[in-house]
């Protein structure tokens, strides 16, 4: 990662972890909440929310850093439910064991539901923003995260297991499954920056192909990734019935698909970099498409 | 219940079942959620901040109906994940079978998640109170409900079963499982009605009796109410190996407390009657000590 990406991300990673306060009601639970929050997680949207913000304010991205920390929140509490045995059932989760096999069912959901309002807390506490700020961030982030957005694109997904879904109920599913929360960590930045719409618009369109890029990349790497690299069991889609942009199109027409969206992001980004330094933001977008885990 | 008390509570169920638009993604969810929502709670926590609000700022009560959605949102939620398998496992709930009981466990867990994410969606949108206003209330909220309330509470609850706790841990457990959001319903009515240090503070203590004497009468009619009247398997404490008030105390001990409750919060009252109309608030809290379910 380059240089700017590694200070935005340390100091990201300082400020999550110190966000969980100690209550002293009961350690247990704030343990199993930072375990999965410091289980080796790419960070992948938290450094899209701050990228985004310093290339549109420059040095201005600790406005985005507690926002930062709820999406990252909010994105965690979404694996730990995901995992549990009446959901995908995973053992393994970056390489370590899911929260619930080492804290337990009942400490796990009750883990996730207390990350998914912490989250709240984190925006609305957020005194380097206004108060009107914090409330468009709070009404998109629940708006990205809730049933119209990540828990209705799981549900979607649950519903389509042992299903052959066409490939329209699979992007309808990951637009909002995965592309709700990468398409937020663009909307809050350009929320704090207050971007004209214009640029606004291009810059949810540079998202909305992100998402779509992460997507088709993890359901390569499910398939051809290996467990080591991956840090979760491979085959796993297989293994759950799951319809993914491989099984549906095979390997050449996803790769396929993948690069046309990577062209099309690039394509935005080079509009964009006449006006703006998008080193960090190219660089993301090839952390997304040639990641290996 | 009152003419007055009755006319919030037409108006909130009314708000809250149109809260949940459908969104066209899946209506499975939504049913879900819809179907908890409507499942004939008594509505003791919207009542409790919309009376509350209406005594400090007569016929104001509007502005905090999206609230009181939100706090009945959030304690919907928690029923649903408490009654999980994993949790307490329990199969009825208001007379009716459970969530995961009609809709299976991982969209009752779901369901619980994007009720919990509504709550804020429905703050943070409701354009009747200033965004000052809003962001106060869901940092209010997000507290109340978060790892240091009501889930640390409900975290506390699980690490004591089949433990012999003492009365002061037993405390801990429903100041912040109960207490907290009956602590918010009276905490959000003076946010909204910009109400005094010294009227916040007697109003706070008050809903420290009120979530006192709604958890001793809970253990009061699991142990000696019947299935037919509580709509859920009386003897549930028991059969989890609970300690409640009832099997700490005795029900002597533990009705004589509870009077003594009744009797500070009857003062409190009286003193706010002094400058404000009670009625409504004496009524909730006669509810909260003689209901039979």
């Amino acid at each position: 990662m380059n240089q700017s990406l590694n200070k935005l991300l340390a100091t990201f990673n300082d400020t999550l972890m110190a966000s969980i306060e100690a209550s002293k009601l009961n350690t247990d639970l704030e343990q199993s909440m930072l375990y999965s929050l410091e289980a080796g997680g790419k960070r992948v949207r938290p450094l899209l929310l701050l990228a985004t913000l310093n290339m549109l304010q420059p040095n201005q991205y600790e406005k985005g850093m507690q926002t930062a920390v709820a999406l990252e929140m909010i994105h965690t509490y979404s694996l730990i439910h995901d995992d549990l045995p009446a959901m995908d059932n995973d053992d393994l989760r970056r390489g370590k064991p899911t929260n619930h096999k080492v804290y337990g069912e009942w400490l796990a959901i009750l883990a996730g539901d207390a990350l998914l309002t912490k989250a709240f807390e984190c925006v609305s506490n957020d005194h380097s923003l206004t108060a009107e700020t914090r409330v468009a961030l709070i009404s998109s982030l629940s708006d990205a995260s809730g049933h119209r957005g990540m828990v209705g694109g799981q549900t979607l997904d649950m519903q389509s297991e042992s299903l052959d879904v066409p490939l329209s109920v699979l992007e309808q599913i990951h637009l909002h499954k995965t592309g709700a929360l990468i398409r937020f960590a663009v909307h809050a930045a350009t929320i704090i920056a207050n971007t004209n719409e214009n640029e606004q618009q291009q810059l949810l369109q540079f998202a909305n192909h992100l998402g779509i890029i992460f997507q088709i990349k993890d359901d390569l790497l499910d398939q051809y990734g290996t467990t080591e690299a991956l840090g979760k069991q491979t085959g796993s889609d297989d293994a759950n019935n799951k319809s993914t942009y491989v099984t549906l199109l095979g390997r050449a027409e996803a790769e396929t698909i993948l690069a046309r969206h990577v062209a099309d992001a690039e394509e935005i980004l080079a509009v964009l970099s006449q006006k703006y330094n998008t080193t960090d933001l190219d660089y993301l977008l090839k952390l997304f498409y040639q990641r290996q885990n």
